[in-house]
């Protein structure tokens, strides 16, 4: 039997809306020690992975390791029938083809319950270890969304080189060139609001603007995001979820073969 | 001649907003009891029944009773011209075929008149008897307009019961099912955040979606709504309009030929 | 060599918003008293004509006169990616065949450059000589587009009439008529809320309202709008921008062949 209690029943409403569109259906892993996901986007370019751990949860009770294969779009519809106010349970029995989601509101006077059939998957959980990255780029994530959305405008891909300066973004398309940079910066009234970088060596990398922007859809979940780069590895953007865990996406760089093309000059 | 001067013109606006999208043409009955509208929608499935009293009218004004035909739409692009602090005072001649609209802001610096043309309608007055009912809720109307919004996106028909502990929405659809159930509850800081169930017997009746997410279209006429419901009755969903009179709807229940496939279990 | 900072440049975002529909190419001329904008609507019927003087900027330098021919649906694109406080300064090397705009963050922790093509275009430059009009009326921005906005939902056209106690404006359409009268008013609270009206003499001319509804795109560059009317010359249209300078636009009245037609009665 699987109960899971989420008193912030909003925090899985926006991680339905960050992940959905770029995943169609995915495997729910749910284990003693927390509820994750791991999926490759449509498409099998980009990877995301979600860990809510079991601390996080006001009652957690997991009887056996269970995998819950789900249709994103229609668990997002259900869960958009939610409050922000919400406390959230996931609900299913063992053996069951259903998953149960309960939505309480604050003051108790309305309870719903939305029942999901479940789907088969087959899906492979691929081990991402740990590694060194050349730069780690932490900044707000709204500043991110922003600077994604901004150059989609002009170009498809973005160069993003780091120095000890600060992070360059830059693209180039049929109407002119952008370069966007933020200054590492640390002195300022709220934490949220630094830039700060940690560099090993400097770097350089390009990667399509269409997944970058579709990553920024886990923005409400953080006031920050880090950006981890290194030449030789899938960019990982992260999204920390509030003392629960976190939603990681991972995109191989573009190879430059036509690096006239598509890099703009620095 | 007729002169109805409203005040809170607003009222006016929200009630064509209520009712355009369901009914496109329609007589405004005029006497000297006050003005009011009753019409099929355009599907000839549901009622709707409009009454603005004339005590409510600040200078009312009606020297025989007449009939103005007019289409919903042309008279809601009018309205939208009006702004929502200014007075509205409708306007006919006697034998005319048009009716004005005229707008004073509250200030008196801006004055329009719009003027539309009536149509020829035919139409039947349906004699709506009082009658007594199984149950009725009143709630708030935001709840309500909640509920069958979110059951829309998971079915097409809501199954709506009362017992004396609440009333319970429920819907089933190709994704799931959905059960939703406000308690009754009297003691909240706010009336009108009120959910009161008044049941002489238990009853349980379905309606189409579709008419119900029409009807909450009123909702900013009133802060609560209230359900009248009876197995052999189409039910009445009431919304007051400010010591005014009311627009109610009026929608028979789907017989249940095929009870399995529509009914979620309860 | 062209360099011209404008701390406030949110005022530049709303110029292109005022005018990137009306007009697709334009050339932007530059020289030491200002930067300036004089070109015709994509069907040759109405003119735009916009200055910034020089004394506006925070820092002026043009070392010479230069034409610039930009796409102005290109430019809106890139000077969106400004934020609202950014301070935008715009670049050009002599003999250059590219634009940049620079946008710097008020915490200058983020700088952007945009680097735009630009175009050969062929213009000619009309002289506009000052004028004398029968009637000039000031009135605020917000409500001269609520009216163009309002009465485009009726008609196609309308008729601005000004006697000595205010301006009527008059549309005829399928559903009927509308006349909006603005009484003049210069006892109000805030100056920017009075409608003045200086008439020399009356007169009452038909305009297109699909062009008036494009000018009324400058509306957030002032609180007040002022139009002045002959009957033998275009109207004028103009929006003041802040101690800068101003965008005027030019529409010829539609000659009254069939009054009858349209033109409501007053």
């Amino acid at each position: 039997m699987l109960e899971l209690r989420l008193v912030q029943g909003s925090l899985l409403k926006k991680v339905l809306e960050a992940i959905k569109d770029l995943v169609n259906d995915a495997n729910f892993d749910c284990s003693a020690t927390g509820f994750s996901l791991q999926a490759m986007d449509s498409s099998h370019v980009a990877l995301v992975a979600l860990l809510l751990r079991s601390e996080g949860f006001e009652h957690y009770r997991c009887d056996r390791n269970i995998s819950m294969g789900i249709n994103l779009g229609n668990m997002s519809k259900m869960l958009k029938c939610a409050g922000n106010d919400d406390i959230i349970t996931i609900k299913a029995d063992d053996g069951s083809d259903t998953v149960t989601f309960m939505f309480e509101s604050p003051t108790q006077d309305k309870i719903a319950d939305f029942e999901m059939k479940l789907m088969d998957i087959d899906s492979e959980h691929l081990g991402i270890p740990e590694a060194e990255y050349h730069a780690i780029v932490r900044m707000p994530s709204s500043e991110f969304s922003r600077i994604c959305r901004d150059l989609s405008s002009i170009g498809d891909t973005v160069v993003i080189s780091v120095t000890k300066e600060g992070v360059k973004f830059s693209t180039r398309g049929d109407i002119g060139t952008a370069n966007i940079v933020c200054r590492q910066n640390t002195t300022v009234d709220k934490p949220e609001e630094a830039t700060i970088i940690e560099m090993n060596e400097p770097v350089s990398l390009t990667f399509a603007l269409r997944y970058l922007n579709s990553f920024t859809k886990a923005s409400p979940l953080s006031n920050t995001v880090t950006i981890s780069l290194s030449s030789e590895l899938p960019v990982v953007v992260e999204y920390k979820i509030a003392e629960m865990g976190y939603i990681r996406f991972y995109l191989a760089p573009k190879i430059e073969e036509d690096e006239d093309e598509t890099k703009p000059q620095m």
